[in-house]
């Protein structure tokens, strides 16, 4: 099945916003084996809105519009696809009765311009808002596109993507009435050009049935494994299959195997085992705190953060020893150990992680190049468990990112022992 | 002039790349008057490239396209493009004698695929890549496209905004024969909505020939005023007018009229003055300190950044009184304060800053509901000049972001001031 995506909107043409909602939805067909030919934007014009997507229906069988359905004079994409498939309207009950409830529990009436949120192009399948008002189409398009479908959300990222999970992906996947499981691993601390070359045999022997998508990103890549067939139990077997063999193969790189960041993998861990932890931060700036407190209820395991970007906050806050710092220098192993150990004693918690090193766009020398990071791990009891000192690639901002990753994909392994040995 | 922009890549269709390059171009077109009609993103497939470039080129008088210029199996772009306008390739020295340059300074000759970089469309404007080795080309087409012209960049983010800045922009002002002004108004703490309702009288009666564009972000706005016409003393004048209405109307409002993120002026200032500031971080855990530490050098004025979630760590770590804590609550202006002067006396800088809030999504209350930050700025000598409790909207993340933006902002005003009462 050819899939195109438009989007609606002058702000996108002038540069104001980016289009990450057609990355969005790509990504979430692209999973589902559905395959995007052509993402467009276009302006919030009538006419350019027909066109486009007269075009796009010509094109491709499935055809996913977001933007214009809001209640002000500039959405005009409603109109535009009435015009386009000579449909007229009607008002969708039961999207007209949610939004009455959203606006009794604020004590407000619906107004008039609310109303058309819940008005519909005839022989809609309505695709309800469970984030917000504007009512979601499924168009079974006549002549001359009999058979194609159009697709219309509203361009607020919340509301569009609970509709593609809830109303878009369960409707695409019956059409080709095919079963799809999909696994995601997520992967920090290695890249996507060694991560393909570790899976080039499991790639070459993968039945044609299943897909690998690569997902990069700054510290890491996330790959997703999707298989797809009749049968259901079919498909479950061969997918499992693939999972296992890249599991085998690459297993020890997996953080996780759901959509969910690091940082919440190591605070449901740290919640699990009643942990507390605590942060000394040189290079990473207070990134790596930021990062922990990103999570809700952080507050119940992440204990404290140090940021100490001089020598003498080193020594003043942590106590690292000033012979330490001059014998070995700020970025040296020696003084990460002695900054995860103050960091321990000081905060009272019971694992601390301290960076120290070089993010850059100046400061390498021949001996501790530019990207330098020493990083190490202090246990309440048991003293500094890991010392390591690395050297990464990128800007200042991306190196904060993959220094802060380093030590908490070490953090993360250093856990999942722990609970091993506990069970 | 009406411009199309083409990106080319698979990657962009899986979702696996959001669409930056098109933002930034269309915003720097956008600033320079020229409007952009559509943005398309295609696959890496010649006759695809071919297509979609044939159909854009038939609407826009300039066609931007990026992507597929690479070294690589799946960089079909030129070849595309060679068979779209019918045209053969040549050589180009000075692009080649770069590459040798850049291989040289590493040790390494130029092997035949490198060497591929320098080919280009017969007849094109070469436009030299500073940042990598795909030369970019300004073509003007024959026939069916007279006087229409193709541009084609890499995708490279970094090289395609070098050469927009160094080729692509002054050759479009030439075309259009025009002379151009632009002003970014750089405006934190203030949304986009209210920005527009003080500057409505402005806008009503600005002259045609200077635009004003709003790019909103997650803490404020950049208001980019732009003006063009054929004589540069008028469209200087002009442009001086309206920026200085602007400025009389929300001129306290802007922290700078340049290119430059607010955490750089405030370094810059903190330079000049010779100051340090150390921050004592609750509800926006560490992201303060890690916006301060983004700024190449701030090591020089960054003294310490203490990041205390626990009532606890804000007693042991900053000195906070605990009777202060159990009578007015962690989320207090009192706490904020006892932050602010701990944080000064315990790290010894010119100023602290200091943060307590709830970023949510739960723990919110009556009295102090979701949202809230309470914020101080001590000053050494002075104790604490600044003390404020605020609500703010948004996901725990863009509340971090918001948190800080607002605390940032406070205290470039505080050091504005301080620089005007010492001239």
């Amino acid at each position: 099945m050819r899939a195109e995506i438009i989007s609606v909107g002058d702000e996108l043409l002038r540069g104001q916003r980016v289009n990450t909602n057609a990355a969005v939805i790509a990504r979430m067909l692209s999973a589902i084996g559905v395959s995007v030919s052509h993402i467009v934007a276009c302006s919030d014009d009538e006419a350019d809105i027909m066109a486009t997507c007269s075009a796009a229906l010509g094109r491709a069988e499935v055809v996913l519009v977001t933007g214009g359905l809001g209640p002000t004079r500039d959405d005009r994409t409603k109109h535009a696809i009435q015009q386009l498939l000579g449909r007229g309207t009607v008002l969708d009950e039961a999207s007209y009765r949610r939004i009455e409830e959203r606006m009794a529990a604020r004590g407000s009436a619906v107004t008039p311009l609310l109303r058309e949120q819940a008005v519909v192009i005839e022989g809609s399948h309505v695709i309800i808002n469970s984030r917000g008002t504007a009512a979601g189409m499924l168009l079974d398009c006549g002549e001359p596109f009999a058979h194609h479908h159009l697709i219309l959300m509203p361009g607020v990222p919340v509301e569009m993507e609970a509709m593609m999970h809830e109303g878009v992906i369960p409707f695409l996947t019956s059409l080709s009435n095919s079963v799809i499981c999909q696994t995601p691993l997520k992967i920090v601390g290695v890249g996507e050009t060694a991560i393909a070359a570790m899976l080039v045999e499991i790639e070459d022997a993968m039945p044609p049935a299943t897909m690998l998508a690569y997902l990069p990103h700054t510290a890491g890549v996330d790959l997703m494994v999707s298989s797809r067939g009749n049968s259901r139990e079919a498909v479950e077997a061969e997918h499992q299959q693939v999972v296992d063999a890249i599991m085998e193969r690459v297993g020890t790189l997996v953080y996780a195997t759901r959509e969910i960041s690091l940082e919440e993998v190591i605070g449901e861990m740290l919640l699990r085992q009643t942990f507390t932890v605590a942060v000394a931060e040189s290079c990473t700036g207070g990134l790596l705190a930021s990062r922990f407190t990103d999570i809700s209820g952080a507050s119940t395991y992440f204990q404290q953060g140090f940021v100490v970007y001089s020598n003498e906050a080193k020594e003043r806050a942590l106590g690292v020893p000033h012979e330490t710092l001059v014998a070995h220098g700020a970025v040296s192993e020696e003084v990460a150990q002695g900054m995860a150990l103050g960091c321990l004693e000081k905060s009272g918690a019971d694992f601390a992680l301290a960076t120290t090193g070089i993010a850059g766009p100046t400061g390498g020398t021949p001996e501790k190049p530019l990207g330098t990071l020493c990083y190490a791990i202090a246990v309440k009891g048991g003293g500094v468990v890991v010392c390591r000192k690395v050297v990464m690639q990128g800007t200042r901002e991306q190196r904060k990112v993959r220094f802060s990753t380093a030590v908490l994909r070490e953090f993360w392994m250093l856990l999942k022992e722990r609970e091993a040995s506990e069970e």
